[in-house]
């Protein structure tokens, strides 16, 4: 059925997650404590592990104090719409 | 511990949810349908009543063609400034 291409929104999570949590200079493990989740649990959203929930894809985004959409959204996702190649 | 006003994020969800559906003319059980997921539970996710997946908000985005983000972002974000049309 669903195989991990059907999945690319579990990457795009796992890598802003990633970036804010560096941005923001925070270990895994401060992150967990700050958003009130286990270590091992920031672990696994970072390596896609994990179809993690709304509410705590809310508890992240307060912690890391950006906005919930912003950790769905693709890097290169052209928020104002131009031209696309392709 | 978590009460529903600690959760507004399920209530974005639910309004942006309600709002593509209207758009794209889907009922809750074509977009049911579409999505691969059970009526009543997109009715419980546009009640606030679900913490949905990641998974399961990837595919209501595939359904609705929108861009996963685009379901956790608050209407009134100014992400794109300029004239609204009702």
């Amino acid at each position: 059925m669903a195989s991990k291409a059907d999945k690319p929104l579990r990457k795009v999570l796992a890598e802003n997650l990633r970036r804010y949590r560096a941005n923001r200079g925070l270990s895994q493990e401060s992150l967990a404590d700050e958003a009130g989740l286990h270590r091992t649990f920031i672990g696994a959203v970072e390596r896609s592990e994990r179809n993690i929930s709304l509410d705590n894809i809310e508890k992240l985004a307060r912690a890391l104090k950006v906005s919930p959409y912003e950790l769905l959204r693709p890097k290169a996702d052209p928020l104002i719409v131009g031209p696309t190649s392709g």
